[in-house]
C-alpha cells in the first residue's frame, strides 16, 4: 500500500502553475503584490489540476496517542490527559474546535494509539493500534507491524477524502510527550544534537527539559536509527500519530489534495513523507513556525516556509485551522479579482 | 477636534487585561500556547471594555488621494490610476473586495484628494479637500487647513462607526505616489535617510528608484520639517489620504475601537497618530510586514508586531482584511473553549 501510494505522488504540472500566475499577473495589481496569496493561489489550482478549486469541505484530523517516553518524566502533564482531551475534542471545547468552526473546517479525531479503552464513544475515529508506543528510551518505540498499521490508517483517512469531495486537509495530534519523539526524529533524519532540537513543549523548567535531553539522546544512542531510512526513524524514536500523520500527507499527495501541517509534531510526520519522496512538498503547506526551536529545522529540511507566525505551540491542529483562510482568500484572489481590461485600468 | 480626540485617548486597563489573560489561563490549553491569539482576546476585550466584544460588523476604509510628487516620475503608474481604481472599487472587483468579502468586511471608499470629478458617484463617500497634493520636491504638499480638513475626515468616519456599532476598523488607501510621502515621513521623524527607507512602490526598476530617492531627498532638504512636529510633517511631505488615515486611527482609539493599519502607507499615517500620542499604539493592530523596506522602520517606532508577513504590497486595506479572521479567531478562544473544570482535564 505505501509502495502505491508513493508512485501516485507526481511532481505538480509546471506549464499549468504558470498559467495560473499568468492570469494573476493580469488582475487589477500591481505584478506579484499580494505576495505569498499568489503562491497559494498557483499551487492548490495545481494540487486540484483546476482554475476553480472547490474548497468548501475542509476536514481537520487530530491524531491522538500515546508514548512510552512519558515513563522519563518528560512532561508537565500526566499521561491521561490524552484521553481526557480526546473527550474535550469530541464535546467540541478544545482550541482546535473554537478556530475549526472559526475556518469552516470540521474536526475528526482518531484514536491511533491511547492508552484508555474509549468503548463505544459516538465521533471518534477508532483506529487504534495499540494502547501507546513504548519507551524508546529502552527500545524501539514500535514494531514494523506497529509503524505500518499506523501509517495506513493515515492513508485510508486521506483516500476517503478524495472520494467525499474533501478541498483541503490539515493535520492535528495530542499525545502527551510527543514532542520527544519529534525532536528525536528531526536529530536522526538531520544530524542535530537533542539539545539543538529540544524544547519546552507543554511548558517544563530547567530541570525537566534538561532530563528531556538526556532521554531523548539515550534513546537515540540506543536504538541508532539509520538517518536514510525514515521508517527506521520513524519505528525506533517516532509515535503513532506521528506516522498517521505520515500515512494522511502521503495519501493527500497522492490523491491531490492539498495538505495543512500543523506545528511542531505533524511536521515530523511530514518530513518522514517528505523523506520518503521529495515531491511532496508541492502538496503541503506549514501552517505556522512553532515555538519549539526544532521545528524550524525541520522545514528547512522539506524546504516549505510556514505561513503564520503566531508564537503557537498548541497542536491539535489549530495553526492549520489559522491558516485556512489565508490559503482560500489566494485562490479567491484568482477567482473574484478583475482583470486590467475589466475594470478599464491603465496596466503597466 | 483635534485637541479633544486626543485628550479621549487613555490607557486600557492593566487590571481589566490582567483578568482576560486569568480567563485564558484556565482554558484547556498549556499556559500561552496559544501565542498571539491571547494578546489579541486581552487587547481587543480591553478596548471593548468587555469580555464579550461584538465583532460582527466590520468595515475597512479605503481612503484615495492623488500626490504632486508624481510629476517627479516616481511611480511605474500613470495618475490616473487613483481614480481608475476608486470605481473598481465601487465595483467590488479590486484586491481589497475580494479579502473584504472573504473576512466578512464592509468596503468603505472615501475620496479624500484624487484629481478627477466623479460627480454623483453611488456609493463614494465624498470629502474631497483637494485635488491631490502640491509636489512635496518644491513646497509643502498641503496647507494647515487642508491638513486639518483631511484629518477631521477621519476622526468623523471613526465617530460614526462608533454610532453604528463597528467592533473593528481597518485602514486602507489608494494613491499613485503615496508610497513616496510614506518614505519621506519615516524618513523625518526617525531620522533616516531616504535611501534607507526608500524601497520599489508598485515595482519600479532602478533608474526610477534612484529618481524617487533624489525627490524624496529634495523634498526633506527644501521642506525641512520638524521632526518632533508630527502635523508639520504630515503637512509639509506627507498626503491627504494618509492625514486621514491618521484622523481615522485617532478617532478610532478616542472611540474605543480596535483598529488595523494596513500596510506602508496606512502604517505613516498610524506613526503620526502615535507620535501625537502613544497610548494609540494600546488600540492599534499591525496587519502585516510589508515588503517596502522603512515599513519595519516604522513599526519599530510605533512599537507594535506585526500579525502576518505573507510579502504583500499592494495596499489597499487588503492586509487589515486577512488579519481580520486572527483577530477575531482570539476572541472566539476566549467565548468558547472549555476550562479545565468545564472539560474534566486534568490541570497543571
Amino acid at each position: 500500500m505505501l509502495t502505491s501510494t508513493l508512485s501516485a505522488i507526481t511532481p505538480l504540472d509546471a506549464a499549468f502553475l504558470a498559467s495560473i500566475q499568468a492570469r494573476l499577473d493580469n488582475k487589477t495589481k500591481p505584478l506579484g503584490s499580494l505576495g505569498r496569496l499568489e503562491e497559494f493561489a498557483c499551487r492548490i489550482c495545481a494540487i486540484h489540476g483546476s482554475d476553480t478549486p472547490d474548497l468548501a469541505k475542509k476536514v481537520i484530523f487530530t491524531f491522538a496517542a500515546d508514548h512510552g517516553i512519558t515513563e522519563e518524566g518528560v512532561s508537565l502533564y500526566p499521561r491521561e490527559v490524552t484521553a481526557q482531551m480526546v473527550l474535550n475534542f469530541l464535546r467540541g471545547g478544545a482550541g482546535v474546535n473554537v478556530l475549526a468552526r472559526h475556518a469552516g473546517a470540521e474536526v475528526r479525531v482518531v484514536d491511533v494509539g491511547v492508552d484508555h479503552d474509549f468503548g463505544d464513544c459516538p465521533g471518534l475515529i477508532h483506529a487504534k493500534v495499540a494502547r501507546g508506543t513504548r519507551n524508546f528510551a529502552r527500545g524501539p518505540a514500535m514494531t514494523r507491524d506497529e509503524l505500518a498499521a499506523a501509517l495506513v490508517v493515515g492513508i485510508r483517512l486521506a483516500d476517503q477524502c478524495k472520494a467525499e469531495g474533501i478541498g483541503l486537509v490539515g493535520t492535528g495530534e495530542m499525545g502527551i510527550g510527543n514532542t520527544s519523539p519529534s525532536s528525536a526524529i528531526i536529530a536522526a533524519i538531520g544530524g542535530f544534537t537533542p539539545e539543538q532540537v529540544t524544547h519546552r513543549g507543554t511548558g517544563i523548567g530547567d530541570e525537566a527539559l534538561r532530563v528531556k535531553i538526556t532521554a531523548i539522546g539515550n534513546g537515540l544512542e540506543l536504538n541508532r536509527p539509520d538517518p536514510a531510512d525514515p521508517l527506521e526513524v520513524l519505528q525506533k524514536v517516532g509515535g503513532l500519530e506521528i506516522a498517521a500523520i505520515a500515512g494522511l500527507v502521503l495519501g493527500c499527495a497522492a490523491n491531490r489534495i492539498p495538505v495543512i501541517a500543523d506545528g511542531f509534531i505533524s511536521t515530523a510526520g511530514a518530513l518522514i513523507a517528505s523523506e520518503l519522496t521529495p515531491h511532496v512538498k508541492e502538496y503541503l503547506f506549514a501552517a505556522h513556525e512553532s515555538v519549539e526551536v526544532g521545528h524550524r529545522f525541520m522545514l528547512e529540511r522539506i524546504g516549505i516556509r510556514p505561513i503564520l507566525n503566531l508564537d503557537l505551540r498548541l497542536g491539535e491542529g489549530t495553526g492549520g485551522a489559522l491558516a485556512m483562510p489565508l490559503l482560500e482568500a489566494g485562490v479567491k484572489i484568482l477567482a473574484e479579482m478583475a482583470t486590467f481590461e475589466q475594470a478599464g485600468v491603465t496596466g503597466h
